[in-house]
């Protein structure tokens, strides 16, 4: 651990096809520098499943597609991100094959969890971070362009500075999504804030503010994790990026922090 | 004035051809969402010159390349910057045309350098900013190339919070340069920081980092203003990025403030 506050471990046990049972357990680590295009973060997942090297580096890339490639602390991307999968097979499990697609899935969806599960524990600590900000795109004309509009408001200081200051501003979330550069229809666009598991509140709807109540907005990012959601509906495009806020800490952990 | 501290303006007057004198002035507002790609800056240069409209829109364009589309407060492009050129003829001096290339030439190289002038002023006032750096990216394969570099110097969260801290950390530098997806060839590359009409400082020579004394490059960081030179020793290309750097105070005000 370098700046990290905490360890970051998962495991998941799963069965295959024919019942039998392994298991995937990884570790990640890293705080800031954190805007993986998988460059400083660093994590393993390991497996006792039997898997040919080929098929792993398949499912690693698509597991670090969904998971490590979707998370933003600070827009900066580091020089040397690395995920490493390591299968052993000591469960004495059959090898897994696309041939067997029940096993197949069963195993890439277990990876691709510890992954995502790992990458979200990035975020949560996050070098000063006091939100977890999950930022969903729907509608847009593709998953491509709904990522880039996401990344865009994930990364932006005064989208991150808002969430920190628990201040409702959608004008702000909808500016980075316009200077993103992708296709988006103003008078189309509806914004929600939503508390994971509870409330949802429609803030904007076809690009016009409602009245909806400030004191309820604001209580809702009162909490350490709020969903953004952004509907273009210009098309079947979806994306989720999630990212830290902007703190003070921040500022004080890379104004002094050196290697 | 929103957030900004300080009004910014500028008045020059220049002789053209047949020694008539001809008066630009200007004045700039904003200090926050401030990446410009000329979108909630406002800019008004105004002078008592002859011009036809359309060679106005020919050199405001220009100004508006060399200058405000040159600065970077929060990497934040703002959904409205607009830059206003206005000529009234009050001057009484013959109108300003390409045929007279020396008057053109006077003219235009006043409107750019009032537009540079209040583009350095904005930086200066940037929210929360306690430092100017003027980022200058040489030798790389084309002016395009420079300037994509040096906006990602100029946004990135870990540079601008290193200048705040007043740590000569030129590690995140070139991680910047490299992450910005040009071409690079870390071996040739050198870093320099300079301070205006004042001292150079060799770093890092062909992607080393030299024997330096750590207190005397802290130390260069201790002013306002300080010059960063990334030499890529790769083509002709060169940019100049001018930018804040990140502050607690860039925090506070963008937690708190609402429009």
């Amino acid at each position: 651990m370098t700046t990290d506050t905490v360890p970051k471990e998962v495991a998941l046990s799963v069965s295959l096809g024919d019942g039998s049972k392994i298991t995937v357990a990884g570790m990640a680590k890293g705080a800031g520098m954190i805007h993986p295009n998988m460059a400083t973060l660093l994590s393993m997942v390991v497996t006792d499943a039997t898997v040919d090297p080929e098929l792993l580096q398949e499912i690693v890339r698509e597991a670090a597609d969904g998971s490590f490639n979707c998370i933003t602390v600070d827009g900066d991307m580091s020089t040397n991100d690395t995920l490493l999968l390591l299968a052993n097979g000591a469960a004495g499990a059959p090898a897994i094959t696309k041939d067997d697609a029940e096993s197949y899935n069963e195993f890439k969806d277990a990876v691709c969890k510890v992954a995502r599960k790992l990458a979200k524990k990035i975020v949560s600590d996050g070098e000063g971070a006091t939100k977890f900000i999950d930022i969903h795109i729907k509608g847009a004309l593709s998953d491509q362009d709904a990522k880039r509009a996401a990344k865009s408001v994930a990364n932006s200081a005064l989208v991150k500075t808002a969430f920190f200051g628990e201040d409702p501003n959608w004008g702000r979330i909808l500016c980075a999504v316009g200077y993103s550069g992708i296709e988006v229809d103003p008078s189309q666009t509806d914004l929600f804030f939503k508390v994971p598991h509870g409330k949802k509140l429609q803030l904007v709807s076809q690009g016009q503010p409602l009245e909806y109540d400030e004191t309820e907005a604001h209580e809702m990012l009162t909490g350490r994790k709020v969903c953004v959601i952004v509907d273009l509906h210009l098309g079947p495009g979806e994306a989720k990026v999630w990212a830290s806020d902007f703190s003070f800490k921040y500022v004080e952990i890379n104004a002094h922090y050196r290697t």
